[in-house]
């Protein structure tokens, strides 16, 4: 008989405090939707009363599965749970549970409250009891508890134990400024455990100030404690909070914990995380972090040579899970310290078969070093990587010719004296022994030049139409303006295919126009290669 | 008496396996000299004979202070130490120390290796007498051994002990894959001290892919392992290596541990902490996380609430080291109530003087605020904030007009069938009410613009003779080609002064005019503060 974990987000409350995040009610309510998706035990929502925000948010319920969590502060001292104004504005709002955060460190009792150490004691009993009444679950957040136990034990106990007396279902002890050490957490848990909070009854939230928000969450859990508290791609104040983008799934697959513990998180929901953490991170507007455990583009992506050909062996030997577990998948790529076998392996993906032997893959090997030192980068770039093996080792059909263009940039005063930026583009290419030339205004020169570029591709026309720009990097590879450029595009499709081209120039935008081309030229492929599997089908 | 931990860096080895990231001799040089001057015991410069740069890179000892460590394999099995080329090839590199990577899992000999559990055995044994005899330190790598143990405790042991019996001053502990729990760590570096390998001869290697490597190489050392290998900022392959920037302040600062161990980093050394991992960011032209622990932008970052004010009071009660000692610095944040004492602060810092209930104030800090909101950086722009600043608190001389500038990039076939690319600038600028023109080519746009703008400007024109741009940096701040773009750019002259300016436009040839713009006008404004000064004296 295995224990249940509880899985506690705080990414809508605690995530809120991350410097440069800012939540709308939409917002809110879209993250809300996929982390009850995803089934979460419960969903903290906000402060109802702080902001206008989160009491817009709690005017309805946001969770269909999850417990939906409201969180304020206990009553002040020398008033009643009912005359606190504070308290019954936060139990007239829309939620199942509410988590009240309260000072268990003596030194913030004095300096931040400014009460007695009973008359906080008084409080978090007297609140509880407010909201056991009021027919809501109560949880209490013990802030500062492990500074606190530090400075005075037997106050912060106290605190836990008025909580849990109370009839708090969670007592959740905090790392709040997540200094806290993992053999301290053990500590610190068990004396808890011994004053007589059971850990079914334990909640820890760490901070990772120290990198260990994730290892002191885990410590927690050896030691006893049975809810945890996290947020979405660990965001949170500071250096942000514990990561259940990352917890999730070592509790579900490690054996140490998964031998002894289970939570909501079932293998089946698992293969949804990697899209989660994407999609949190898409609605924050930011590209994810390829490094992020389990999660991340680079989680299961091998660039060794010696351990890309054993990954071909058998990818047990060099992956602690499989990437498939967690809705990741397995990356080998090409760069610079690739061996053999992951170009063999890398053009097998792509379809395309050679021997070890064959004097074209030498070839291609010693164009794609060459190509990677003068600032390609075809790590990042699959299709351009695609292209330039099919133009050394096969053939691609010569589409169609480009025989120039012309992007103009100019910034004058309008008629009326304010400024006007206009940007220009003239492209000539050749298709079938006809020129045809096209031109377009842009945003940007690189948008001009890519309207023109797709303005009119005579008889291909019809099959780019579906072609769209998802995303366009810009890296500046040495320092000064005469510094060399590289331009990474991701285009996208009607089939929803998603791929990466490049371009390298000293002059951004003929490198923008190598990655542009590279993205039609693979489209075009593409079509075709889908077209012959059509047909022999 | 307190035990030393010995602190192995790994950033120009494994750090090298990191997706995206390629060193030159040149970056490695530099990152080893950064290494070197902070004061690590042991600094890996790569694997000589894998590839032409760290061949290269060990034509002479890069290091004054620290242990120069060359990496490589143990020799194969069926020939003899001073018949293995690759060994003999790395005993003659230029170092003071050999790490020789050794299997420790069997099923890793077998299908790896291909040969016999026992010539592994004695691979490992000759090859570190080898190096012991080539007067050098030997270090084995046991790859797998976290994983191998698990499969395998006796054989695991069995390659620890030969390599320690045979005069490995460390034997160190890889978690390859990066799947070890922290409790496995602890349990199994017991084994290996119990099986006689002592603990101030072991070394971990930790990976992060369950976000643990900081955790597990502190839970080897309570085990007893005296040597700690990772990385600038936790780079590595997949998930990154242990964090150094993280383990260093926490063994300094961490009671728990500082009370029992010390390291090469002493107080004082530890100031160089933030600086070092910006540094290697700025290195790697990428943007320093915010959130790193203890060095971020954001770990001692206070939003507004409850906690800016109690801040306020006393910093203590929500900083659980205080950022000074790290090289970093508190950050109450622009948006909250701290916020406008911050403003008067950074102006201070400029010469510029603001009353705290000046209109003025308010309206600089809601335009910053307006215009940060719209893509402007100023944090990472002096210059940029310092003239919006005296803008709109002072008044700055209008030095000069811009009447407008033209680029024109074109792409063509010359009289050869040679591609060519030709991109020019012409920029009209009015001084003294007379109109003066400049035509440049340039090896990109932004290039062509530059030397234009900076070709003629009148009686100004001796003034900025010694500018010098120094870096330029794109970022795009939202996907597709029509994307906001934000250039950065470093200026600097012959007083050996360095300024940062911002631009930001859907264009980025207007964004970087914008930025080079306020950097002439810096350089301007500067010369006359300058000679303002000593006109005084």
């Amino acid at each position: 008989m295995k224990d249940r974990i509880y899985l506690f987000d705080t990414t809508l409350r605690d995530g809120q405090q991350t410097p440069g995040i800012d939540f709308s009610v939409e917002d809110k309510i879209a993250i809300a939707t996929m982390l009850d998706e995803f089934g979460l035990d419960y969903i903290e929502g906000g402060y109802p009363g702080a902001n206008p925000t989160d009491t817009a948010f709690f005017n309805e319920k946001r969770t269909r599965n999850a417990s939906f969590v409201a969180f304020g502060m206990t009553k002040r001292a020398g008033v009643s749970a009912s005359n606190d104004p504070g308290l019954t504005g936060l139990l007239q709002a829309q939620s199942d549970a509410v988590c009240l955060v309260a000072k268990s460190w003596d030194y913030h009792v004095k300096v931040a409250l400014g009460c007695s150490n009973e008359e906080n004691l008084e409080s978090i009993s007297e609140s509880v009891k407010a909201v056991v009444a009021a027919g809501k679950e109560a949880m209490v957040d013990c802030e500062h508890f492990f500074d606190g136990y530090k400075a005075n034990p037997e106050y912060a106990l106290a605190c836990a134990r008025a909580a849990y007396d109370a009839g708090a279902r969670w007592v959740v002890l905090c790392d709040t400024n997540g200094g806290t050490q993992p053999p301290e957490v053990r500590d610190i848990v068990g004396a808890v455990i011994a004053a007589g909070v059971p850990g079914h009854g334990l909640g820890i939230h760490a901070h990772n100030d120290t990198g260990q928000a994730v290892a002191n969450s885990l410590a927690a859990v050896e030691a006893g404690v049975r809810q945890i508290q996290g947020t979405l791609n660990g965001i949170g104040e500071r250096c942000g909070n514990a990561n259940l983008v990352t917890l999730i799934p070592t509790l579900a697959l490690k054996e140490t914990y998964s031998s002894r513990f289970t939570t909501a998180i079932d293998p089946e929901r698992l293969l949804n995380l990697t899209r989660l953490s994407h999609a949190f991170d898409e609605l924050l507007n930011r590209s994810p972090d390829h490094q992020l455990p389990y999660v991340g583009a680079s989680a299961f992506a091998t660039k060794a040579g010696i351990h890309a050909s054993a990954l071909l062996k058998d990818p047990r030997t060099y992956e602690h899970v499989t990437p498939e577990s967690v809705g990741n998948f397995r990356k080998v790529m090409v760069s610079d310290q690739g061996g053999k076998a992951n170009f063999i392996n890398a053009l097998k993906r792509r379809g395309i078969e050679v021997g070890k032997d064959d004097p074209k893959l030498d070839r291609l090997i010693s164009l794609v070093k060459e190509r990677e030192a003068s600032g390609y980068a075809y790590e990042g770039a699959d299709a351009s990587f695609e292209l330039l093996a099919r133009r050394t080792l096969g053939t691609i059909p010569e589409f169609f010719s480009v025989e120039g263009f012309r992007v103009m940039v100019e910034r004058r005063f309008d008629s009326h004296g304010k400024v006007k930026i206009v940007s220009e583009a003239v492209v000539k290419l050749g298709v079938d022994g006809q020129t045809i030339m096209s031109v377009a205004e842009g945003d940007g020169p690189v948008n001009a030049l890519d309207l023109a570029l797709r303005k009119d591709f005579g008889k291909y026309q019809h099959e780019i139409d579906d072609l769209v720009l998802a995303d366009f990097k810009v890296r500046i590879l040495n320092g000064g303006t005469e510094a060399i450029t590289r331009v990474l595009i991701e285009s996208t499709d009607s089939d929803g295919v998603r791929w990466w081209t490049v371009g390298v120039s000293e002059n951004i935008i003929d490198a923008s126009f190598q990655a542009l081309m590279d993205s039609v030229i693979y489209k075009l492929m593409k079509n075709r290669q889908l077209a012959g599997k059509i047909a022999a089908e």
